[in-house]
């Protein structure tokens, strides 16, 4: 069993105002899928962009939009999305704190 | 893109005290990972089990203990689990408040 705090795991900059925090990663020898937080300060966009491999989202904190092929939805503590592999999509925080949720993507295969 | 919310997801019960929501499962389309929360009453006990898949837990709310071959640790929010596949796990609320957690699995294969 392995155990940690999510708030001691590093902060990795993706682009300014946006931050990941790799929770079980293949290093953990974890060996299906990499649990992460993406955290996203006030005001800010991540752009859509897409990728060959899904994501399952839950929302810790914070308020924000998330857009997809299909329209916008609401971020906010309770929300589950999934977001299908080659689907669009992108984030912006609209609230006044950081938002905070889990995303799960399947562990990046090893070359 | 699939939007849902955790409270509107039925609870299903699992035995006295313990329930699970299936937040993201093979219905919803997800092709390798299911997404749950599990939520044990206080005082309530789901007794040392295993099975062949892992893992990977984030505590959202309350307090508890989860014991394993290795021990015994402290289950808060931002705790975050990993329970590899066969490993011997239980988990106790010790706590005045639901423990609530999500737990993701790989999805169970198709018969």
């Amino acid at each position: 069993m392995l155990v940690k705090k999510a708030a001691e795991v590093p902060l990795q900059p993706v682009q300014e105002g946006i931050g990941i925090r790799w929770l079980l990663a293949g290093e953990d020898g974890v060996p299906n899928y990499a649990m992460r937080i993406i955290e996203i300060e006030p005001g800010v966009v991540f752009p859509p962009h897409h990728h060959p491999y899904e994501h399952e989202i839950y929302v810790l904190e914070g308020r924000g939009i998330v857009s997809g092929a299909e329209g916008e939805a609401v971020m906010e503590p309770g929300v589950v999305l999934y977001i299908a592999p080659d689907e669009v999509h992108g984030y912006r925080n609209e609230g006044e704190e950081t938002l905070c949720f889990i995303c799960v993507i399947p562990l990046p295969k090893k070359a």
